[in-house]
């Protein structure tokens, strides 16, 4: 069993895996190629993964066996394990509590060769469709407070598989950076009386200076306080706090502006490496008039992450508006 | 001019270089050798840098020609510069207002072949004289909030020039995660009238699970909520919440503790990068019954900072009582 700790100071919480921890000799110092070995989540490898959880697969066809076009799977090294009691303590200034949680993997297609930003309008939308199916069944566990979704691309976005997935993980407490948004946001709200993304997502279109790309649901945007060149989110034009009650017309056209904005980046960076994470509200309550879902893609293109760490300080070369110009620029076929 | 932006949720501070912007095509996405040009910190090449601030050289020796053993800089493509108005104002929802600070490179030894680690006890305490000596004169401006003192060490750290060298960045807003140090130090103190981090100390002293090693004056441990692996701390056995009140036997030993963990981390690991950050309190008011100065250290060694950037949860596989056991067992020559 890992432990949740957290900071006496800061309030941040941390896992710590004192199960099966990591001893210096693991790391590489240096950077290293990608794993060219039997890939798990590949067509014909079912068996090397945990027992399906959600599929999309032919009427009929047996679980964990041929025909899938995505799967969600248990990670096999999971951050957090849904068994157990959460037994939050102290020990002495500290906190701490179990690792209660659940760690899945969405693998978003068969074939090994494709990205994300490969895949169709409709393999996109099914993986938009596993996010949400899976956020709503894990509401029926009240020890569960939040339920984080993200995808890291590529060997120095931390992606340990080269197969395109993403995951899910379902967390007993609530991020820092989430509760640092929604207690922002409830200032503005008392001060204001509306939401700020509501009313930042007003001035973009008004100024449009740092604007993407747009569909009848949603926005794309590289935001004012960027703290990364070529940051970028992606917002949903109606005020809607809670991720997983998106209806399916809103699947396609976030699909459509995910996609897209995926393949952007990649021909305007190099294909760089990247993390997206979908910020939204916490399970409980789920209607806010103060919060907005969204989701918020880093580009992995500096390596700065230790200071800034430390210091909550971001030093970005790149202003958004250029950002934005570029990426708005690029030409896509088709 | 740059620009400082203001995150209008969260409240964080960003820097946006809005005079030279650099573009898409700058970025390396793989991982690029560390340049063998002509090294402007080196011996002989004074005249490659921005004119001495401050230096440690024989007496009577002129700035910015041969003798020196440390140089005191300002960094050639500073973050902020000294010159103009701050300018605070708002557009619209966002808040900004104009990069003005100051941005120094100390430059630690002329030797382009030794690291930090590398040199004797009386060099790393000159090291520490220089940012002390920095410190107390930025002191004068009353534009300025928060002097930031950090290293970059290596390639993946985020070290753009090999020879080894130290930062420090004096800034008119501080940065947010030292204000929620202050914020969470303020709330522990209503509730206990006691410093948390002197709390912290007496526990780790008496459980003894995280200690690295210490001397007369400074105690250097693994924390409880460490966010890397291996993370560790550096702090004054007094309480002192002012980094640049330090005095001259507190130097020498903060010289000896800072050497010997480097020289730990770097047998123990294989020579990783990693950043330094030197927490002290904002420079206005410099006596604080709550806060306490210490120096944060992250060895590189993992790859997933845009999760954990927009998050603000951490994943940590080494539990730090191991970590400390790692760098405890460390055997030094000498």
């Amino acid at each position: 069993m890992s432990e949740l700790r957290r900071d006496p100071v800061i309030g941040r919480w941390n896992i710590i895996d004192t199960d099966e921890p990591m001893g210096p000799d693991v790391f590489e110092v240096e950077p290293h190629a990608s794993g060219q070995g039997l890939c798990p989540f590949c067509y014909g490898h079912e068996a090397m993964t945990p027992p399906e959880i959600y599929a999309v697969r032919p009427p009929g066809s047996a679980p964990n066996g041929p025909g899938w076009r995505l799967r969600v799977v248990s990670n096999k090294f999971p951050a957090l394990k849904i068994e157990g009691e959460l037994n939050r303590r102290g020990i002495g200034v500290f906190d701490l509590c179990n690792g209660v949680g659940a760690h899945e993997v969405i693998i978003e297609t068969p074939d090994h060769h494709r990205q994300l930003s490969d895949l169709s309008v409709e393999e996109v939308a099914a993986t938009i469709t596993a996010f949400k199916v899976r956020s709503l069944d894990l509401r029926g566990d009240r020890r569960l407070k939040y339920t984080l979704i993200f995808k890291n691309f590529g060997l120095s976005a931390g992606a340990s598989l080269e197969h395109t997935h993403s995951q899910l993980i379902a967390l007993p407490i609530v991020p820092k950076r989430v509760q640092e948004e929604l207690r922002g946001a409830e200032r503005y709200f008392e001060f204001r009386e509306r939401c700020p993304y509501c009313d930042m997502l007003h001035q973009e279109l008004q100024e449009d200076e740092r604007l993407i790309c747009d569909n009848r649901s949603f926005l794309a945007l590289c935001p004012f306080v960027s703290s990364f060149p070529f940051e970028l989110w992606i917002l949903p034009k109606a005020h809607h706090a809670d991720f997983a009650q998106i209806r399916d017309e809103e699947i396609t056209d976030f699909a459509r502006i995910l996609r897209e904005t995926l393949r952007r980046v990649q021909t305007a960076l190099g294909n760089p490496s990247y993390n997206f994470i979908i910020h939204t509200a916490p399970i409980e309550p789920r209607e806010r008039e103060e919060y907005h879902w969204h989701l918020e893609l880093i580009p992995k293109l500096t390596r700065t992450a230790g200071f800034e760490w430390g210091t909550g300080f971001y030093i970005n070369p790149t202003p958004p508006e250029r950002a934005a110009t570029v990426l708005r620029g690029v030409s896509l076929p088709g």
